[in-house]
């Protein structure tokens, strides 16, 4: 921040304040960073904040405040982030220049040894209570999709997880076509697409299985695995994330399903289940040791079915897939 | 939107899209209003706009398609969304003008008497839930918090709901002190704070419930229903909502509590959890017909428990209390 002349940044995003300062607001919070930095926030968080938090809490009462603040310091050079909202970047404007600057999604690309620790454990979490589940027998006993995801989350937060990473994606049938299907209250047909993840610590584990049944779905199911692997194996230090796209996109587009394969290859994952950069055609980020990303290429028949594929990927010299669930259930 | 000159808006909240489309998106969309209303959509939800949306939908690819949209409509003065990303509203800005304008949190407030059927029927499959679950019995079982977050979360969607409204609170002891308490892997103590709701149709419902033990905690209990019931006596149309808060509070404040209830009396809803108006102090928003808010007075002592009692209400002739769950369980 120092470097690039900023003197001051102003937080609103949750997950950048727990990440600085340990509290995780409930409500609307702001984090004003400074030569003495401070977290304004609603008096209904004064007793989580004071016990959570180490960076120094006062109430929330006005943004004519946050002004005051600004104008005590001599703030001149002021960061915000890309996702304040225009309603509060209007109200908190004046003599200094507010400029956009992502220090903390940029800075938090890269994960200590303790954040890792926490994804592996969220990780190991999510794929212990998968293997309880045992979805084959739930598919013989014509279990429903959102019984699944319940019995799924259950079994997450009873195995240690806080709670679930987002909404459990149990899509079967011709569900599967739709990338984030809701449950519905239909017994599970095939193919059976999840996706799913848990908290631990407050980091993310996420994590797709398809299971196949049709000769069809096999044939989809191989080739979006052959370019989850391929894709998996160009990971290195060094290496846009768009070229891993473009590595799976083009096997799927060899095989004449490239119109099919319509999100991003993967994305990055911490407190936050999308964090930057995301694995698509467009972003240009270079991997660095110690980021964390998904690799989840996947094909969608409109109307008929879908197959994706997805694992947590750890970059150290190479790509190392976390967890070691079979992709064959 | 005509009677003040504005010729075009830009939405990208999700529920604002819903309720003018349909179509709820589950990733990035953007829906430009004007005299040919267009949304804009990622590929992944391309098959579930074209079976919901009522508005024509094409792909989103860049920021630049929406300038060009902008400029061969001829727009001159458009409305954002005040919760629009700042990095969004830079990106668009060209030969018009972006005025802050929140035209459909407006036309919310008011519902219809689909939207109220909607809600009331989320209401009544969250209690019948809740009284299902019998959470007198899960205590004298010594079940865990989440444990029976959960257990209500299944019993609401086995009901007939799409999915709970937000994550269910059920805390209790000390816990019940943090307004906004997670579900904790404890057994049960009391007095038991639970704040519940589930979704039909997109329709939220929100309900709180505090079941109390001691001396004290009835007392506290019976001074919390006691601005609750004033709360709600007090509505009428034409009312301003901060007015309502005032009522609450006072009375809170006569007894000494007043820096215990540390949030507001209330808020609108309906697509969304939080809607407006807010019943706080600083809310001047009159009161009309078909408007439906929660009343949601509570006191919280600090490491030492909380009350809160909440109902939904809506604006007829006078105040309606919508349900008719017990206040003692």
């Amino acid at each position: 921040m120092e470097n690039e002349d900023f003197d001051g940044m102003i937080l609103t995003q949750v997950n950048n304040i727990k990440y600085l300062s340990n509290y995780s607001p409930t409500s609307f919070a702001v984090c004003i960073i400074k030569e003495d930095p401070l977290i304004l926030t609603s008096p209904m968080d004064k007793e989580l904040a004071n016990k959570t938090s180490s960076i120094k809490v006062e109430e929330f009462k006005s943004f004519s405040e946050i002004e005051k603040i600004f104008k005590k310091g001599g703030l001149k050079k002021i960061a915000i982030e890309s996702s304040l909202a225009t309603g509060i970047y209007k109200k908190i404007q004046g003599s200094w220049d507010l400029e956009i600057k992502d220090f903390l999604e940029t800075e938090r690309m890269i994960k200590s040894s303790d954040e890792i620790n926490n994804m592996n454990k969220a990780l190991a979490i999510s794929h212990k209570s998968f293997k309880k589940l045992n979805i084959r027998e739930k598919w013989e006993k014509s279990a429903t999709e959102w019984e699944v995801a319940y019995e799924l989350g259950y079994l997450m937060r009873e195995n240690g997880a806080s709670e679930e990473s987002f909404e459990t994606i149990v899509a079967t049938g011709a569900n599967s076509s739709l990338p984030h299907a809701k449950c519905e209250n239909k017994k599970l047909e095939t193919p059976i697409l999840m996706d799913w993840g848990c908290k631990f610590k407050g980091y993310c584990s996420d994590t797709s299985r398809t299971i196949v049944h049709s000769e069809k779905q096999e044939e989809i199911f191989d080739i979006v695995l052959e370019a989850q692997t391929k894709a998996i194996d160009s990971i290195k230090p060094g290496i846009k994330v768009c070229e891993i796209d473009k590595i799976a996109r083009s096997i799927i587009t060899e095989y004449g399903y490239g119109d099919n394969f319509i999100h991003s290859t993967g994305h990055s994952l911490g407190l936050d289940i999308h964090e930057k950069p995301n694995v698509s055609k467009k972003d240009e980020t270079i991997l660095e040791k110690n980021m964390v990303i998904t690799i989840e290429p996947g094909i969608y028949l409109e109307d008929t079915f879908g197959v994706r594929i997805e694992d947590m990927v750890k970059i150290g010299h190479k790509g190392e897939i976390m967890g070691n669930l079979p992709y064959k259930i």
